[in-house]
């Protein structure tokens, strides 16, 4: 089976199927990334713009060393330093950008829905890169070939996604594709720091980090982020590193061979130990950071192959 | 007959048929850039530069993607983060570029006449991507491709330019290009918004908006650019919308089948009604910016082939 | 003798031969970018990130076109605005951008050591853009091509390096690299910007310029870096002209066919006569610029080979 959509907005609208596509052709950049010849001719022809609302070095380095050794003519627009601020709508900065043509547009928005309302409005495929609290896709499939890689299956784990999982597009999406993996998601976190309606997806809530990590498979903490708690409760950092920080007395109840995930960058001393972050046995934090490159590129290429079949048709 | 010019800093300077040459070689990067494979390699080897002293997302975007989709080596350098901050004369930084050896230099300046300047300091050919309130000839040219698309043709047209001329560079480059084509121009704005003079380049001017839409074929808005207008008369939004805006009231009275044009980004509802700047019958917007990057494809193509010829004699 | 590191940290590690070999490639490169077709392959295939931790138009910009030219796929990170300021520590940063398997990295940052400690962290060949007060190889190098090229040799000379040596990492690299060369390098500068133990180096140190310049081959002006004086002692500009400022009368004591050289950007007036930096008989400002392209390009091409050649064994 082949990846069928138009754009990559969510996690939500995937088949279990589709995303192993993904993850599978994945695998070969993670083999291209680690040769000594990096660049391929796959994106060549083709225009990729990124489009950043937000602020994130990491992520849009991830997308525009994708697009790049893909062959992609790449370009970046710093969108908080421009038209923007001359008081241009987005939907107008959408249909600026997409008179230019481009055939690949990567998009990080503050505002949940932003990401999805702008690809109603061009004719490219459209990349999520991060909507406010909605949806962070490739972070999740990053996530995802992580994790298969080092468990050796990507179904019937027993995976607790811990912190501030309110504020988390992150935790949003991964708990959206481990559930259609048919894996057992437990979200640990204080209640305040907890969404409502999590019942719904089917996963298991805890406040105590001990009980919630008891026989867990994978641990995956989350960056506090201060930055998104707009006027509610904001925990000392002590008193949440004393309860929700991982530590080595805590990660004792994980398995024995649970990995520890982190998607950056982390907060050492806040929600993680630096001993447990740089503990290469339990930590896959840079195989992370590795995956999503080549999962951007196995993104980008499965639809710049839908749009190359679409133009043909 | 062929583009003659080491440089494009100007409408100015430009013989009809040089305008038509660049017009009818952007057609050609039209189809390009609406195609699958935008890439091609007339300016491999070649280096461009963006120098930008003022900030412009879209028009530095526009001229990086014509660079790139044409197989140059384009670097952006924002000037507004650098030497210049540490002092260094506008001169100093021009010879400093030029050492690099650039072959492509496209420059946006705050002051006019900057862009002329730094060309007699370089060996290379310089593109004005706007300077001051003088010239910023590929949006004429832009401009001017669109209209004749639509239109069929680019002379014996009405074409009446409406708002902030004084502040505009846009208003003086279109000015002098679209009565090089021999059309009609009317220019149309409040007195304090008209610069004096205005009567050598042959054009009628109005302060009454319908008046002055009497008939035209082509509505050139322009932006209200308050960031330019330094202890003059700023009016009111309100004020300035029931005046000058263009809605369908005053849009009534040029001719039905009457484009609708801005050089964006806009300000819906105090130079433009938002309705009427979404009509796709009537507003050619989005086809500016995509004639945009074409336009720009043609001038690098032709001043490389003019530095190419240079070098080769 | 072939240039046998793995990094390019400083003048101070390499043998006398390798500067040679770094100066005799980049002369092919100083032909590559006066010719009509800059671009060239021998990066293709790798990928280099610019890390600028401290903002440097100039330097970055010399050290992206380089690896554009060589086609390398090129990102730069501009370090002030990323996951620095939300609390990410240097070795953090370092291990994520080496997951992204970079091949080279070049970095700038405002602490000495900094860009070693770097290097020990990562898989890929690290050039240091400047650190701190400790070194700027490559400028160091650019200096040494112009020398060369200018003078027919690059030992037996006397140079004269002026100004605010304490504060100087391009001094430093310079000391480093003309004695290994076996010229005779004097320090020129006012007690309070001279640094202590430069005796070691086997230089003569003056406060007064004109016994200082007496016979010089080369006059090395350094910037007058304010930025870099914390609580120090602060020269007034006029002061520091009379005294420090290289004129024609200074000049004078130098010999006749004496060079001027400064890394650039200039405050004219200050460290500098503007007539002097302006005569194309003396001056040979803008071939250091010319010659940093071409040294990057071939430090980076030199340390590519090394590379590859490590990774076939």
């Amino acid at each position: 089976m082949t990846y069928t959509h138009r754009h990559l907005l969510g996690i939500e609208p995937l088949h279990p199927a589709e995303i192993t596509t993904i993850l599978d052709l994945a695998e070969t950049y993670v083999e291209q990334n680690r040769s000594g010849d990096k660049h391929s001719d796959a994106l060549r022809g083709l225009t990729q713009i990124n489009m950043f609302f937000e602020n994130s070095t990491r992520t849009q380095a991830s997308f525009e060393l994708a697009g790049k050794r893909l062959g992609a003519d790449v370009m970046n627009m710093s969108m908080q330093t421009s038209s923007v601020k001359k008081g241009e709508t987005l939907i107008d900065t959408a249909l600026t950008l997409n008179a230019m043509h481009p055939d690949l547009l990567v998009v990080r928005h503050p505002h949940s829905g932003a990401v999805d309302l702008l690809a109603q409005k061009v004719n490219c495929a459209v990349l999520n890169a991060g909507d406010g609290r909605h949806e962070h896709p490739t972070q999740a499939l990053l996530d995802a070939l992580t994790i298969r890689r080092k468990k050796g299956r990507l179904h019937r784990l027993t995976i607790a996604i811990c912190g501030d999982i309110a504020h988390s597009r992150v935790a949003r999406s991964n708990l959206i594709l481990l559930g259609k993996m048919e894996n057992r998601v437990r979200l640990i976190g204080p209640p305040t720091l907890m969404p409502t309606g999590v019942a719904e997806f089917g996963c298991e809530v805890y406040d105590d980090m001990k009980k919630g990590l008891e026989g867990a498979d994978v641990v995956m903490m989350l960056r506090l982020q201060k930055e998104r708690m707009d006027g509610g409760f904001i925990p000392s950092e002590r008193e949440y590193y004393h309860r929700y920080g991982l530590d080595a007395e805590k990660l004792a109840f994980a398995k024995d061979d649970a990995i520890v995930m982190h998607p950056g960058p982390m907060n050492r001393g806040v929600e993680i130990d630096g001993t447990i972050a740089d503990d290469i046995n339990r930590s896959v934090i840079q195989e992370q950071v590795e995956m999503g490159v080549a999962v951007r590129m196995a993104a980008m290429d499965l639809l710049a192959r839908n749009l190359r079949a679409a133009r043909a048709a």
